[in-house]
């Protein structure tokens, strides 16, 4: 029992506004005197005309909304996003190739950062603001995604993520809901601002200052340059991108507090704990394993340690140093880092450190349970016990996401591709990560895989990006019967 | 408030059968007039008489068991097993380092089959005998220990495994178990025999068929020959032991209602059918693929993906073919089968086909639960409704494997193995299999291994043959507090 003219009218919507996004680089294009001016301008018309089309003949249609068009309009409405996105790079002719241009956009929209370009460089100004901006908007999606979409279809597991804020019911939005919305998505624009001129002030330029504090943000990844951060030697410039993805894969709930003096609620978030400790765990052994197997000093491999431990584990997927290039175990540890993923209720992707937590828990209270069976022994997170459908959802999460990890590294290499490519290239999409390993390891790039693997790889990042459950459900036979 | 006469009384009975069975090779030296009689004599006479001197002491005790005596008996048992088995490896000087004697015994009682052996044709028939037979020992009590101790320790899912036998009350065992054992241990000895006389009536002599048979009807995987089956290059040799892979990784209780004709509850049993499916699909696309990319013809292709398929997800580790020298994605699929295990009530290791089915049915449940959020869900098996806290304990048990395969992979690659080993001799020596990937491949063995690496891959065998918990547990504080 869909409502498509709800659907609809909400789709065309988001279509008129990426349209109207697309126009921010005309005065990029115009500042850098360039030649693009124009394309941008018929991209964001041909989007935001075709959005006004659909939207004119559902205008005045009530606003009905059950739980299966939320996940047809989240599932479509980031497809919708990615099909209309791939114009700049079309009509610019920066990426001739539709499947090329779809790959980038969707990496985009998805915060993922994996790039079919080899020389990103020779990309005009405008371009790259839209292929920065791309990840922003994604970004900003994912927290209304969290903090608005996800609660409301009753994700299970899901209030666990906006657990310091009421939740909305099936109903309608709470109004403080909308508040606290409003203010995490100031706190995202207050946080690019900030990063933008901490950079600005270093090494950077204010264009590339501006483009990677977008990136960054969302934990995206997208760099203006093929080098990633390593372009610049400057450890001033490490640490503040460090400081930033560290912040962006925080919940943005707990930024909130920080800014009102509230330090004692983010101690006695759990999830904040092992975050800390999971980064700072991988970072003192990286660093340590720098150390003694290359030159350089105890400062650069903590620097590169901590820069490459945070960009993985939030998914953002900057890179100042070619892990692949350590020592095998240092890549390995770089490797598992993989699946762990930002917080609940940031722009990090993976499995996040919530489920990975309440994993880890689940298996220590197994133990226990089997001394003694007759004992309940729960789940206990910031001290209350979880309930137990939401440790099975998360386990069903984590399994799924290993289920799909293992058909998609068979196909991977159907295609084609070798076993480490085939890990690192599924690893790196589904968890929104960028660079895997393998063949498409941090120096290297997306260009050389097969069409139907873009395509694949495609859906790997979608699927990864909307908690799984939202796509796969649309695959549910269940689903579309009435 | 463990029981340790009771725990010595038990162990101690187990090493006095252990010295026995070590007897058995002193015919066999005879036989071949091989000099080592007196070695086997003397390994036999250690071995029993330390378990005797043991046993007098606490001979008139009572016989008082609670859970935590059994954990401690059932991983302390196999370890007692590993330890004193490597007596005829190091008095024959076959196996000179203690370590090595003691990760291919382990390996052996475990039915790994991982062997740090470079020219196992070198061995006497002694110590080959003596070498397939404990891999015998250990599927039997691998039969014991799914159908008697399990079910006792209430290790929760594991009443599943026996689901057509009444299981055995805390308090003592029902005599129509014990009746069960012995049924299901005839079925073991009658199916080695029955193998050994149809491979003597092929192309191989008798005792090559012996010792295959032992390691076949154990999924244990020890060969003869350095080649494995590879040696005989003869298609009925090959198919006779792929059909005893495929009995020994069949829930015995069903070869039991074959044996008496009742074939229908063979066919009503889900697990059988999904491992039926699972052998079939894997063997038709693998067929497909060697038949494309390999000469050789089409009953080559199915007779080498056939045997490889079921030696794999098994985990019983023969090999007819190097599957690292096949097409890259073929060996992918491969590798992905490692990940599955035998049957419940089968001598397979694994994560068993029984946990893979709940974890994928769960999967499509929990997609089904997210469209009714209200509804009750339950997954199915047998067409009976599984209890919630068996498939919570099915999903941390998957859980668990996952995050020691992890963690172990980390640890093997920072003890000098490259990506491929680690994740190979992880793989194999977890999922109790043998051959894996990278260094440790089908036609490569585990003897350029890390002295610590092998200690580590031995814990693993032990950990996964015992299905997690059941080591686990000794791990836990709580297991120790009073």
């Amino acid at each position: 029992m869909l409502n498509p003219r709800t659907i609809i009218r909400i789709l065309s919507l988001i279509l008129i506004t990426e349209g109207i996004f697309m126009w921010l680089s005309i005065p990029v294009t115009l500042i850098f005197r360039e030649h693009d001016a124009l394309q941008f301008l018929l991209s964001g018309a041909i989007t935001s005309g075709i959005g006004a089309i659909a939207y004119l003949p559902v205008r005045k249609s009530q606003l009905e909304l059950n739980r299966r068009d939320g996940y047809v309009i989240v599932t479509g409405g980031w497809i919708l996003f990615s099909l209309f996105g791939t114009l700049p790079f079309l009509l610019t002719r920066s990426i001739p190739g539709f499947t090329d241009a779809f790959f980038e956009t969707i990496s985009g929209f998805t915060t993922t950062g994996a790039s079919i370009l080899s020389n990103i460089e020779e990309l005009s100004h405008g371009v790259l603001f839209w292929r920065s901006l791309t990840q922003w908007l994604g970004g900003m999606g994912i927290i209304l995604l969290t903090l608005l979409i996800l609660p409301f279809l009753g994700i299970g597991g899901m209030q666990l993520f906006s657990a310091e804020v009421p939740s909305p019911t099936p109903d309608k939005l709470h109004p403080h809901v909308k508040d606290t919305a409003k203010r995490l998505w100031l706190i995202y624009v207050v946080f690019t601002l900030g990063e933008t001129l901490l950079l600005w002030a270093g090494e950077m330029g204010l264009f590339d200052a501006v483009c990677h504090s977008l990136t960054t943000m969302a934990t995206g990844g997208y760099s203006t340059k093929q080098a990633s951060i390593a372009y610049w030697n400057s450890p001033y410039i490490h640490y503040v991108i460090t400081l930033f993805m560290f912040l962006a894969g925080t919940n943005f709930t707990l930024s909130y507090f920080a800014m009102h003096g509230q330090f004692r609620k983010i101690w006695a978030n759990e999830e904040f704990r092992w975050y800390l400790g999971f980064i700072g765990g991988f970072a003192i052994v990286i660093t340590l394993g720098l150390f003694f197997t290359t030159g350089g000093g105890l400062e650069l491999a903590f620097r590169n340690a901590l820069f490459q431990v945070v960009s993985i584990l939030t998914t953002t997927g900057f890179v100042t140093a070619d892990y692949l290039k350590w020592a095998p175990w240092l890549g390995v540890l770089i490797f598992i880092l993989m699946y762990f993923g930002g917080s609940a209720g940031s722009t990090g992707g993976g499995p996040k450190i919530m489920r990975i937590v309440i994993m880890l828990k689940n298996s220590t209270q197994e133990l226990k349970r089997m001394i003694h069976p007759n004992a309940v022994i729960p789940v206990r997170l910031n001290k209350i016990a979880v309930n137990e459908s939401v440790v099975t959802n998360v386990l069903a999460f984590i399994a799924f996401y290993g289920i799909i990890a293992v058909i998609s590294i068979a196909i991977m290499s159907v295609l084609g591709n070798d076993f480490d490519t085939s890990v690192g290239a599924v690893a790196a999409t589904l968890g929104n990560i960028g660079p895997g390993i393998g063949g498409v390891g941090p120096a290297l790039n997306y260009a050389e895989i097969h069409v139907a693997g873009k395509w694949y790889l495609s859906f790997l990042m979608l699927v990864g990006r909307l908690e799984l459950f939202t796509v796969l459900v649309l695959f549910s036979p269940m689903f579309w019967r009435r």
